[in-house]
């Protein structure tokens, strides 16, 4: 029976169905600036037309069918710390704001499981997790400003994912508002299970196209205790990606296991007053944890040394904490020397040295100052690409650089982008990664959940 | 440009496509009873009315083309070891068989990935691994015999899937056949990526319904050289269920605990002469891997001692493999006492003990033997129900007893298949568990995949 009294067989009798109601939609300039980008310093078109600031699952379904009975195009919003334009916004658009669904609904430490709202913040739910000895696995560098919504809608990654898997591994179930208001459970509340196709995977990293997460159902893992971090200089990057490789042979699954370029030594140096670049060329940082966390720390020195112009290995946590300033403050130190973006290109582990190798090439014809670091463990390389204040990222020389870097990825058997979505920005290099016919399904998959196309239009999935 | 010279815009000057070739096709009575059912003990209406069995991706594409122009419906099959009927065939359909593409392609130990073809056996898999010291970590029960495809269709578990994922989380990349003969390519061979929507994981456990695997890049793991193994007996399930999470709140992550109850422990003495049954009514069996095992088996001799009636860790491999029997000898013990048939629902962790309960409590009504053993770190139960070998398992009171199995999971917040997949039997229960908007999904998702509905009609995500 509907709401009205009527069953669905009777269509001829049933009166038309009332206009849906219309969210409070905030239309001021201030609200609409706020909501009109993110951290990838993409200006759209205009302002959002309205912006809704959803406190309830209710919130999102009343707005959800408003939207579609207005055939309004909405763009869902968390923490807004997205750095390929995916949470953007532009003129005939809505935004809907998610960050007020921010409730923490249970931890249930036995069962290993937190159940939270989108608004929550990344490092909150870990936070809530270590209360009981327990961890979040996904620390997207952003955890302390990022919303799990918004890390769920770009299947974020982070240092120790190479070891315990990015936000696709650790969420078992979502409640899920759909285009058209209605709502969707999916995946389930034990580690494993195969009834129903896994919706749950294709909605983690759909970057707001297919429906707006509005509860999630996480996977928690024991918090490791101890830890031990190497650190380890190098003549050449190519030397330093050697040593990650004799890692990887020896056995050694290191949660964390960064490589830092030259350009990035420099930057830290300047911020700090350090003297890292002297010491090598290239550096490494790994670190092993749980009850193996020594012995494994051990064979990362005994496999690094041969190419390593110099290591240390501790167990001793504010030892480890200097070890780690240079990967720590490189992001901030570069950020000081201009307008800094972030990329995320991904290679197999053996292309590292050589995707290294052409960014500096690129860097070089380019004349734009591009630092690198890099998550050796699983391939995924941050150029960091600086220019000066008054200079567009977005255009110009500085995104011919990206747009190279993109085709370098691709050219290695990788991809252009690891754990940041495509969002607005990356849209031009996607059939070329994904090919005519997956593009075709993404078309189709998109239509099977959001018909309209009213979900971030012209995101993501889309040639841009 | 067309391969006849037009374009796709020239559709008036176009010549019609010239109908499909046939493939193949055994119709000898012999292939197509070889090709009618699997393990689980169901027989369709009749046969299938052929066989197909592919040597190469152009065999499948040369396939699907002529299912596709000739709408005649595929039950794609492999090792035909899957428990749900997922791979049975009947009258009408055409069973396209896809070991003969066996070919383990490249195993790259430094990139920590292989690339293999849906035939290979899943242990064969494994063994190429560990030649370089990797594994392929899921380790379903049948590994032995059964194929990588059909893993992937299922996303089959193991038991050490608790710490190191189901076949999902080790599969990065699909090479597969869609419904029309076209060739897609989902995913990377970076561990890392999130360009696009998540086909793999969509593919993965689909069951045959939304395209043929042909070929996948998977993700292998530094091989553990070190393992510590305990079993501990109690006086009753409850205890072992609290010495479980006594483990998990002792913040270990054992690769392998498994939970034996009663049952199970009878007839694994009843087949092998032991006096396990004698020790306690239920045995935990856990092991602790990587370099941290010895002193995680000490962590975890110290949890579970309080409620153990005895119990022994060793790091001695001949020791261990005598702790193991219990499990190891589990079913073919269970199947010397007639016919067997094992599920596997899964519960949230904290239910393990309700849901043993449960089970003993439809094995008393029902007056149907039933025992259990179950993946205690991820929920997973294994109820074995046994009949008389002249007596049928899918139907009367067995058949009654796994029903009601399937409903006590659901009622406890679990699902009922962890591991083996939907296929044919468990459809009658999907709905329930998955929600009126999740199935009109699921509907969606297949017609933007299949939509004539050729491949494996009436399985995995349809009522029954």
């Amino acid at each position: 029976m509907g709401d009205d009294g009527t069953t669905a067989g009777e269509v001829g009798t049933a009166p038309a169905p009332a206009a849906p109601e219309e969210p409070d939609v905030l239309r001021d300039i201030e609200s609409r600036t706020a909501a009109a980008t993110d951290w990838s310093g993409h200006r759209p078109d205009g302002l959002p037309d309205g912006v809704v600031r959803a406190r309830s699952v209710d919130d999102v379904v009343r707005t959800l069918r408003w939207a579609t009975a207005t055939r309004t195009p909405v763009v869902t919003r968390g923490a807004g710390t997205g750095l390929a334009g995916g949470a953007t916004a532009g003129a005939g658009e809505v935004v809907l704001d998610v960050r007020g669904l921010d409730r923490l609904v249970e931890v249930r430490p036995d069962d290993q499981v937190a159940v939270v709202q989108p608004g929550v913040l990344v490092a909150d739910l870990d936070a809530a997790a270590a209360v009981h000895g327990l961890m979040y696995a996904p620390d997207p560098a952003s955890a302390a400003t990022a919303s799990v919504g918004g890390s769920i809608a770009t299947n974020a990654g982070g240092l120790r994912c190479a070891k315990y898997g990015a936000t696709r591994e650790a969420v078992l179930g979502l409640q899920v508002v759909l285009a058209d208001g209605r709502v969707l459970r999916t995946g389930r509340q034990t580690t494993k299970g195969v009834a129903g196709y896994d919706l749950t995977a294709l909605l983690v990293g759909s970057e707001g196209t297919l429906g707006v997460v509005v509860e999630a159902t996480v996977r928690l893992r024991p918090r490791r205790r101890k830890q031990a971090t190497t650190s380890a200089f190098f003549d050449t990057v190519a030397d330093a990606a050697r040593a990650a490789t004799a890692i990887t042979r020896a056995g050694v699954e290191p949660a964390v296991l960064e490589l830092v370029d030259a350009a990035t030594l420099e930057a830290v140096d300047a911020a700090l007053g350090l003297d890292l670049r002297a010491r090598g060329a290239a550096m490494l940082l790994a670190q092993t944890d749980g009850a193996g966390a020594e012995s494994e720390g051990r064979a990362v020195l005994a496999a690094v040394s041969p190419w390593a112009r110099g290591v240390e290995t501790t167990t001793d946590p504010a030892r480890a904490a200097e070890l780690m300033t240079a990967r720590r403050e490189a992001l901030p130190s570069l950020e000081r020397l201009g307008r800094a973006v972030i990329e995320d290109v991904a290679v197999p582990r053996s292309r590292l040295a050589e995707a290294v190798a052409g960014i500096e090439e690129i860097s070089a014809s380019t004349g734009v100052r591009i630092a690198v670091f890099a998550h050796a463990g699983d391939g995924t390389l941050h150029p960091v690409v600086v220019v000066p204040p008054e200079q567009d990222v977005l255009s110009g020389a500085p995104w011919d650089a990206a747009c190279r870097i993109f085709s370098l990825a691709q050219r290695l058997g990788g991809t252009l982008t690891g754990e940041h979505g495509v969002g607005l920005l990356k849209r031009a290099w996607l059939r070329q990664e994904l090919g005519d016919v997956s593009m075709d399904l993404h078309a189709a998959v998109k239509a099977a959940f959001d018909p309209l196309g009213i979900l971030n239009p012209g995101k993501a999935i889309v040639d841009g």
